[in-house]
């Protein structure tokens, strides 16, 4: 098959590499129907995190199960499923929890997400808990960005809105424009936020956030930003607040902009992140969420593309072959693209 | 009026002193009926928080109104009241959020806290908001300590409990054995708890925390006590953990002995602590609560108490006048007594 392979920081190519194999009966195969890149890949892209000389790498995928192993019981060949970039059993105690993310036969089978998604075929682990199956089989093409958005960006974007415990009527500031933010913006709408403020500068990523349903966008960044907040919630700062970055300045910002007794969602991988520790003593601000357990969502989230609701995958400005992919690297990574997809 | 000062570390007198004044039209002055030391006036007697020599001290108390500033409306001459330790206008924006802690008004009148309440009378500010009216007046002398008790300490256990979510059927830790942890263990059962594990190597401690509602008491600490509650959970840790110390030894704890997907409740004012954000993000541990709204609680506690359903005054042991409170200083700082109380 054809597959990405990560070589060295700015160095990812795509190579004939042979088909993967089932190496536990739990496994499946998945013929790749579309794949993306994440901007957690990006990392070791730019040389932020070390990766092994070429590796496997993309954790987003959804497509066609064509083989599954002995102890798989309840996906079968020819089903149109979802992958969820985490692994989980779906029945230990923490899974049962809804913490899929802590899964506990994951961890005792080393295993935590679906390596090498950006190929034509993937094996998935942990088939049986951590696959979603797409009710009524292959759909329709124009769905098939919305439902691959469901493999973790759109997941993600929710779990920091349910982290940050947006309720109905809520006032929530959305720190971060990339595709996990502006997925956040339109969980904050489905969560009923009234006033959604989203920070973006960038004139494409304002409007993507006001079509996902952004009443407010802040073009400014750190205290100005903050300021801006302050201006829309009568001087005390928004309900919720949804961190998407995970840097230290981010992470300022969103506390700033979080009133006293609301809750930071984070779901930016921290990155020299220290919690204010003090602000959120004085004025009773939380900090919730993590790695997101996207699969707990990912049902609720397919029905709702089904039906038309939600067009998530409008997070994908560019498409591009599984050959060009390389290229979509580089466009995320000069942010020349909000996030690339890929169909093999 | 006698009342107590702070000289110097390990120096605090009894003295005679004026009469507390109405200084602003919303203040009115109580006398005390009882007053107690917390575990924060202990850090200016160990010297490790700076304070004026000769200051006024103390920010708990019971007692009966006995003069109104003009503006108050809602506080009269001759009700018994409960005094919390913050104060709070009860109207502003985030009061009605129930985030008294951070009342705009109070910030701009400059208070925080009522200070001055080891003493035969004190001013307490923003009267209408902050002060909560016993019903039926001065009640029996059997019910003086737990109403007392209301004034902070059991209203700060109850928010760490709220705080780390406690709901109905969880299994609990609470790290701390101070008055504040022990009231978190019967705050614990208050939100239904079905398991309590209390933290706690004294033999009294554990006695009073088995009365509150523990049905477990782990004597250990640090790894060996995160083993315990594991061992208890089977092996995943507790589904919400109450941090009522507020040192980096304590906090780290109560992190590891918190499930994934719980929330550390917080309230032992922070000393030195950084919170996990590396386990805080993998594992989806929030960390959620600070400096308590007591104000809030206290008309339920109050309902509570004068029905006889709670004792919290039960964490006091040691009972002295207030000529006496001096002594009760030392034997707190020295962990002969857990908690002091004094009637002038």
């Amino acid at each position: 098959m054809r597959a990405l392979r990560f070589n060295a920081p700015f160095d990812v190519v795509v190579v004939d590499a042979p088909d993967p194999m089932i190496v536990d009966p739990r496994d499946a195969i998945v013929r790749v129907a579309a794949t993306c890149v994440c901007g957690s890949d990006l990392w070791p892209y730019r040389g932020d995190n070390p990766r092994d000389a070429g590796s496997a790498i993309g954790h987003e995928c959804v497509g066609e199960v064509v083989e599954v192993g002995n102890d798989v019981r309840h996906i079968s060949v020819g089903d149109f499923v979802v992958v969820p970039f985490l692994a989980s059993c779906g029945h230990c105690l923490l899974c049962r929890e809804g913490q899929v993310q802590s899964c506990t036969v994951a961890a005792e089978a080393g295993v935590f997400s679906t390596q090498g998604a950006q190929a034509e075929y993937v094996r998935t682990p942990l088939a049986d808990g951590s696959l979603v199956v797409v009710p009524g089989g292959r759909p329709a093409e124009n769905l098939v960005p919305h439902l691959l958005a469901l493999s973790d960006v759109m997941g993600t974007g929710y779990h920091a809105a349910v982290s940050a415990r947006v309720r109905p009527g809520d006032t929530v500031a959305v720190v971060g424009d990339g595709a996990v933010g502006l997925s956040g913006v339109l969980a904050a709408r489905l969560l009923g936020a009234e006033r959604i403020i989203a920070l973006s500068r960038h004139a494409d990523r304002q409007a993507l956030a006001q079509s996902f349903g952004a009443t407010h966008i802040v073009p400014e960044r750190g205290e100005d930003a903050v300021a801006a907040v302050r201006e829309i919630t009568d001087g005390v700062g928004a309900d919720a607040v949804l961190e998407c970055v995970g840097t230290e300045e981010s992470m300022a910002t969103a506390f700033d902009a979080a009133r006293p007794g609301a809750t930071v969602g984070f779901v930016g991988v921290p990155h020299g992140v220290v919690a204010p520790i003090g602000r959120m003593f004085r004025h009773n601000i939380g900090l919730a969420g993590g790695v997101a357990p996207t699969r707990v969502y990912t049902p609720d989230l397919v029905a709702r593309v089904l039906a038309g609701e939600i067009t998530p995958g409008d997070v994908f400005d560019r498409r591009v072959s599984l050959e060009e992919l390389p290229s979509g690297y580089a466009e995320m990574n000069e942010r020349r693209a909000i996030k690339v997809w890929a169909t093999p």
